[in-house]
């Protein structure tokens, strides 16, 4: 079913004909209300929720302890707060296998972000068992540390997209007792191909991959990067130009 | 080049064979510590950050003032913060376009989360241009207002999954002067199709689309849901069970 004429009002600067545009569907909508939501079984509405939240940032944070225990855990609630400084920030339920995370981070000071590929992650789902504080998700799951650059916190080496973090910030949110904690990265590893001249990195072309929910894992293919936009002009493509 | 040795070091639950363990590239690597990162041209370093946060939930936020004027603005820091209370997140530069956002949802307390799809990812892109705040960005890029329900703030009609939002909470981020915003979901509209039977909403199919970076837009593609991981077990695939 395609109603076009619902679709197509556009005005000002552009055009069906400038914006390809595709069929829509216009098939049953599902509408919740309140009282719906809150209505829902909890496991239910947890899925529902966080599959809301739309595509998500999927990564393994890896942190040491005081006596040199090393944990890793999976997290998709990473976020981009700023470049200058550069800092990114994460949420932590501390009822959860995030807990050991939480205070290995407030121990040391420091840890790692690390981006999934389809080669671990598996592995990195994995992570997300409930492992007793002795077991290092390490060595239960096959994913290998790498100690590197003075960083007192591994790596994972599997990882193509590595960032050394130092602790900055914990924000406790009161709504549901998560809590936010931002980092700044001190240290950036990624594979040369994937650096454009403009400094923006391909993280596609680095195999990266996204989550939706609390459990689906998805490549990912690039329609276009889209120029800076300006109130009097459309947006055009901008070229991929890698560094040499 | 493959280096198996280096990547093949399996041990506890996980085994090569399990994993179809793939190509795992080793060529050049990039490694970057802080002080070239802070010595990068300011735009180049904003790109570099933000393509290393990952692939992001990108949406648009629709607001109201007092007035009766409109604003849409895409945002790609949106995330999740629980589902019990439905608590949803994101950050707003309050030097940038965002202002008017975030002014509008002070004002009235109420907002819209919408999902880009391929069809109207080029108008998303082009809210973030500065554009007078007498001018409605709808008007200007041809997006739809959407008033239903009883909700003050328009929805965005083109978009498929969207969401009516109340205004919780303001965090202040002193570390760079970012501002955190937290809602509360109370109204919720998705294609009946995407629903799954555990409360799982299937994104992909609805053509939510992800961003990586300041201005890349990427469609998906599902390698699988996995099972919830347990620590005697291997992730198994979950099938994709919709509702009738």
């Amino acid at each position: 079913m395609i109603e076009d004429k619902d679709f197509c009002h556009y005005s000002g600067l552009f055009s069906v004909a400038s914006y390809e545009q595709k069929e829509i569907m216009t098939d049953s909508v599902t509408q919740l209300d309140y009282s719906q939501i809150m209505a829902m079984e909890s496991r239910k509405r947890a899925q529902l929720i966080n599959s809301l939240g739309g595509f998500k940032s999927v990564c393994l944070i890896s942190t040491i302890d005081g006596t040199g225990s090393t944990n890793v855990a999976i997290f998709n609630s990473i976020f981009h707060i700023g470049a200058n400084p550069p800092l990114i920030a994460f949420i932590v339920r501390p009822d959860s296998v995030d807990r050991h995370t939480l205070s290995n981070i407030l121990e040391t000071g420091m840890y790692t972000i690390n981006h999934l590929n389809e080669n671990i992650y598996k592995q990195a789902h994995q992570t997300s068992a409930r492992y007793a504080k002795e077991i290092s998700e390490f060595d239960a799951t096959g994913l290998t540390r790498e100690f590197k650059n003075g960083w007192k916190a591994p790596f994972v080496k599997e990882s193509r997209i590595q960032m050394g973090v130092e602790f900055k910030q914990r924000l406790d949110i009161a709504l549901n007792g998560t809590i936010m904690v931002i980092g700044e990265i001190k240290h950036i590893s990624f594979p040369s191909d994937c650096l454009c001249v403009d400094g923006f990195v391909d993280i596609e072309k680095a195999k990266s991959i996204t989550c939706s929910g609390l459990d689906s894992y998805h490549t990912t293919y690039r329609i276009g990067r889209l120029s800076y936009a300006k109130p009097d002009s459309t947006p055009n493509f901008v070229n991929i130009a890698y560094e040499d």
